[in-house]
């Protein structure tokens, strides 16, 4: 596995493989790597002939008061996780090359942010938009791998994708969890030993609306409070948000038929997690509207 | 040389080409053909193993009260015209095609558009960059041709490429001219008999002030007040701007270095047009600050 960290050099290899005739797979994190991205990179070493990982803390996809500096990394220890799972190129660019001067462009992201983590992390999904495109131009993937647990951002990057026609399939990969339900994320290291034994209420409570809904229930407003009386009792954690949505529009579900969002995000002390489930129902009973 | 109008097939033919290691030169254009693009065509000819010409009158970069509906288009006499210059795929999409749905993603410019048509042309910009930065998407370039005579729009691009990292090399072409200096333009052909008669006094009320600034002149504010008075004078338009700016970041000229545009737009009956030369300057007398 090769370590880069100049764009200049990351675009010379890639052409040199594109021309080779390879097919590039490319897994974009934010490192701190854990099961979660490593099974985003192990389907992409199956799937394609090259596999390039990011590593980048995205300054522009963090609020003023979100977290970037205290982000958790962990570099070295990335790198071993990453030449374990097949990983050819490591990209870990430095912040002055991803963007060197002020964008003389940027990306504005109209639909899906109007919803869940949107409401409450504005400019967020915009910044998301904005690296991830320029990272497409660097790697020039036949696929690119994001995991479902970041729901939301998935639909952001299917709509970019679509609204200015990148030539990439976006593979979503289903969440990886711990033994007790709860969802990987780079930010469980700061949850405190009560908290984390408390957590998989998240999971928890997503599983049993789904169930509701699976079973016939078509009251989605009741399911949505039910959660968050749950998540209240159970999870030791301030509710910021349960939602129950079409995906990946993010609006709201009139009808229980195509894929439905069931998410929800709390804040711990020191932790804002999120999770998620989608699931893909048949027939088409109308709902109570939310 | 093959017309082809779908998305997705452009898309078939761009990965076929691209796996069989042919470099694409592209050439993208709003369509009524005339010298000006055919030199573009000719260039990515000589310089590319397949040449892509677009033909899209993008209703995105035109304002409300601007040309769209009756800009000038001649999709038989540009099919010959490309036919004749070595373009082999021609792609004239439709605007559904385009832009199926409204977009989840826009771009916005935020750099060089506060000056010269970017003042009176608000969101022209934008939609340049939006249909440009999809074109490129849907055509993979090598190598991408554009008229030096949309300078702003050049300069646009510029920032578009290296702002979002997009693997293209822009090429810059220079102005094609009618015998009199005329600038070909599709919007030539709007201007009534005694206009075109004196529409060149636009050139050479430019020539002029190249040919102070050579000869050492470094009162920019005063060269400006000059061509625009020989505007008013010679051209029968009326005058919305002339400027001389640095290029290609289009801010006021503080030392005769470097590049610098000399750029003007007149308004005639029923076409606006704008014409520019660029120079690049030794030296770096200091100006009077415009």
């Amino acid at each position: 596995m090769k370590v880069i960290r100049a764009v200049a050099q990351l675009r010379d290899i890639v052409h040199t493989e594109k021309k080779n005739g390879q097919t590039i797979g490319f897994v974009p994190t934010m490192g701190f790597l854990h099961e979660g991205h490593i099974t985003l990179a192990k389907q992409a070493r199956k799937e394609n002939d090259v596999v390039i990982m990011s590593i980048f803390v995205n300054p522009l996809q963090f609020g003023p008061n979100e977290d970037y500096e205290r982000y958790p990394r962990d570099p070295e220890h990335d790198t071993e996780l990453a030449k374990s799972c097949g990983v050819d190129y490591l990209f870990m660019p430095s912040v002055d090359d991803m963007y060197p001067d002020e964008p003389a462009v940027v990306l504005t992201v109209k639909k899906r942010t109007n919803a869940l983590c949107g409401l409450k992390r504005e400019g967020h999904f915009d910044g998301v938009a904005t690296v991830v495109l320029k990272l497409f131009h660097m790697t020039e993937p036949d696929k690119a791998y994001f995991g479902k647990k970041d729901a939301q951002q998935l639909a952001v990057i299917y709509g970019l994708v679509d609204s200015l026609n990148v030539s990439v399939t976006i593979v979503g990969v289903d969440t990886v969890r711990e033994k007790d339900g709860l969802a990987k994320s780079s930010r469980n290291v700061y949850l405190l030993p009560e908290e984390r034994e408390k957590a998989p209420a998240i999971y928890n409570a997503l599983s049993h609306a789904r169930e509701a809904l699976e079973a016939g229930e078509i009251n989605v407003e009741r399911l949505r409070e039910q959660a968050i009386d749950y998540l209240r009792d159970h999870s030791g954690a301030e509710v910021e948000y349960v939602e129950i949505l079409s995906y990946p529009e993010l609006e709201p579900v009139r009808k229980v038929e195509r894929m439905i969002i069931i998410a929800a995000a709390v804040q711990y002390k020191n932790a804002r997690l999120i999770d998620n489930v989608i699931l893909t129902m048949e027939g088409g009973a109308s709902c109570f509207e939310q």
